[in-house]
């Protein structure tokens, strides 16, 4: 191990799954057919107004870096946007435009956590929360959680974990990998609980929009004090286009802003154009359309897997993912999930990607892929384990 | 001052152009003629070539993520161009995309520097560097540097400013402000100072290209224990894109892989699939012709300010600053700068924002703009250092 290596990147784990893609390339490379259930992106293309948009853009040649903070005119589109969506109102100089969610937890953390401080934060959750606490030497603190709180940190839980080195806690609903909803009264007495601790709330609310029943709430609509993140990856289907953003409590504006200037200069020119058109009525109406294919989706294979003897707790209310419980077939997840790509040619997500917490005993299935699909990899699937 | 601020963000200091930049966008608003030499990105569009190419992969519509390493192809490309211009051989497995420089320094930085390291640097210097090495909590340990270095740090200088707390040792050549570029010997003794030290060597390698004289040396051609940050931002003309690239000694692949990982997920798609465009003949033809619009800029303005009176102890060989003393004016370059504008629209850089030593009597002026414009504003300048 090289002693010039800064110290952080010991605590950084690389994601388990990208064992699996390794062999499920291979396989692939070799002829044979893998259905990818693990992937974390739409599989639908980026709408074609914002496609449009963005080409528009490229046209004029004058793709030169914008302010730190972001094209006014997108910071604007995305205040009016929690207007009618949420009815919020959020100043837009509070609104910063960054390389995704990504670049929108960089700055939040950036600005806000100290080395040896700690984040609260649900197990299981998305891997990278972790990673980027640990990015600024900080401590992630994760807080097991079941189908008894929808697997979100509660008020209750937060008291609980809350000690002197605590900075905040980070909620992320729907949840990756669970698909559950934190429910707008228990938002707002988490949120209220950190607030009274003195604390940072982060809310990351990236796959707000693909849910199939109830709405998500803002955390916005509870308080100002907090930090939200989202993107357009998920719900706009801009993964690869690279561009979310964050808004930050009023006392967090200049320290946002400065960093922002710093560490990005700016956030792709083309793509914010392109997200401008994110929120044009056309580009709405095609969403929804997605979002109805999903609800479809996330319907056949939440039956499926309890057909097949899966149990899944707590059915998702969003998000594109199915947390299922598999301990009925392994002890092993990781060995579950390799030997079904192995043997079947289907690729899903170890629980161990996202925690500790009863890790072996969960797998994560994205119904990013069409129905079509999904039912061969069904039907393998219960070959897979009616062989035992 | 909030309590809840991160103490990094303290010491990170905004940009002080930007005040300038807001007074000039209210001269502009008022309908006056603001000549900008302030900017440090090429006026020219982004190459054609480049342009198609990207518009090219959005029409795909299948904007998703890529490998976090970046597109096997343009990482080959990269890899080819170090062979082709440098008769350098680069493992592609060390090569990584990144949101640009910026993106880069995140990621050697991160990979590298604990908090409380120190990291060399000049004075003055590109005002992102020190920003950096507090984003991670270490201390960026400036030295000032003269005419007589080339504004350069040297072996000499790197092995006396050297203590126990030091990480390693960052050089950019050509350097912004300066323009200067190091001469290969000296970066070599520099590069070896540091190895032997067992520190690490970062090199800032975004203006080579834009040079006009002997071309600069990479840091790969001395040793492959350094890390190399470059970016298409400068000498390709892609600022807004926000693509660039970091090659890491062989010890630090598996970290930085499962830094971008976690930080970025990816760079933008259509911005890498656009880059590999950079490196055609084409490209590559009219980039040189640029090259040489630039060159001519140069030698105007560089003319001009030694006519108008400024000192310009070394003519600077590359990017496209003229960091010019301006002492014989003022012994406050920013209020020089302030008044420069005010009085006559023409908008430069204070030296302060580039470092401590000697910054009250430096002004850095950008030739990102036509001769025609520039002679202009030296007829301004001229108007405004007369009457004194
Ligand atoms: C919960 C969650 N947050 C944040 C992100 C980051 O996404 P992006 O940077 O593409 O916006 C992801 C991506 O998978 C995610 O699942
Ligand atoms: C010396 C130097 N390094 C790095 C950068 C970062 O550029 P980018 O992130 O656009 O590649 C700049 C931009 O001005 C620079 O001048």
């Amino acid at each position: 191990m090289s002693k010039r290596l800064a110290g952080r990147t010991l605590g950084i784990s690389p994601f388990y799954v990208m064992e699996l893609l390794r062999r499920a390339k291979q396989l692939e490379t070799q002829g044979k057919d893998v259905i990818h259930m693990e992937i974390g992106e739409p599989d639908f293309a980026t709408p074609e107004t914002i496609v449009e948009a963005g080409i528009r853009q490229l046209q004029t040649g004058e793709v030169k870096y914008t302010p730190a903070a972001g094209l006014p005119e997108l910071r604007e589109k995305i205040a009016e946007f929690y207007q009618q969506r949420y009815s919020v109102t959020v100043d837009k100089k509070r609104i910063f435009i960054t390389p995704g969610a990504s670049g929108a937890f960089l700055l939040a953390l950036g600005a806000s956590l100290n080395p040896s401080e700690e984040l609260l934060m649900a197990d299981p959750c998305y891997p990278c929360n972790s990673n980027f606490v640990k990015l600024f030497d900080g401590k992630a603190r994760t807080v097991a959680v079941n189908a008894d709180s929808r697997y979100q940190l509660t008020a209750a839980l937060i008291e609980r974990h809350w000690h002197e080195a605590t900075k905040g806690a980070l909620i992320a609903s729907p949840s990756n990998p669970t698909g559950t909803i934190i429910a707008p009264d228990q938002l707002k007495q988490a949120i209220h609980t950190v607030n009274a601790l003195g604390g940072c709330f982060y809310s990351d609310e990236i796959y707000h929009g693909l849910v199939y029943g109830e709405k998500a709430s803002t955390a916005l609509a509870f308080s100002d004090n907090v930090f939200v993140i989202n993107s357009f990856s998920k719900y706009f289907g801009m993964t690869g286009w690279r561009v979310g953003w964050l808004i930050v409590p009023e006392e967090f504006v200049d320290a946002t802003e400065k960093l922002a200037q710093n560490i990005f200069i700016a956030t792709a020119t083309h793509s914010q154009y392109a997200a401008i058109a994110a929120f044009d009525p056309i580009t709405l109406a095609e969403l929804e359309l997605r979002r109805a294919e999903f609800n479809k989706r996330r319907d056949f294979l939440y039956d499926a897997l309890l057909g097949l003897g899966f149990d899944i707790p707590i059915k998702p209310d969003g998000a594109f993912y199915i947390y299922a419980n598999c301990a009925k077939f392994t002890d092993d997840s990781f060995q579950f999930a390799m030997d079904l790509l192995e043997a079947e040619g289907v690729a899903i997500t170890p629980g161990k990607d996202f925690g500790l917490h009863e890790a072996n005993r969960y797998v994560r299935f994205a119904y990013t892929t069409s129905i079509a699909r999904m039912a061969i990899a069904m039907q393998r699937l219960e070959r897979f384990i009616s062989r035992g």
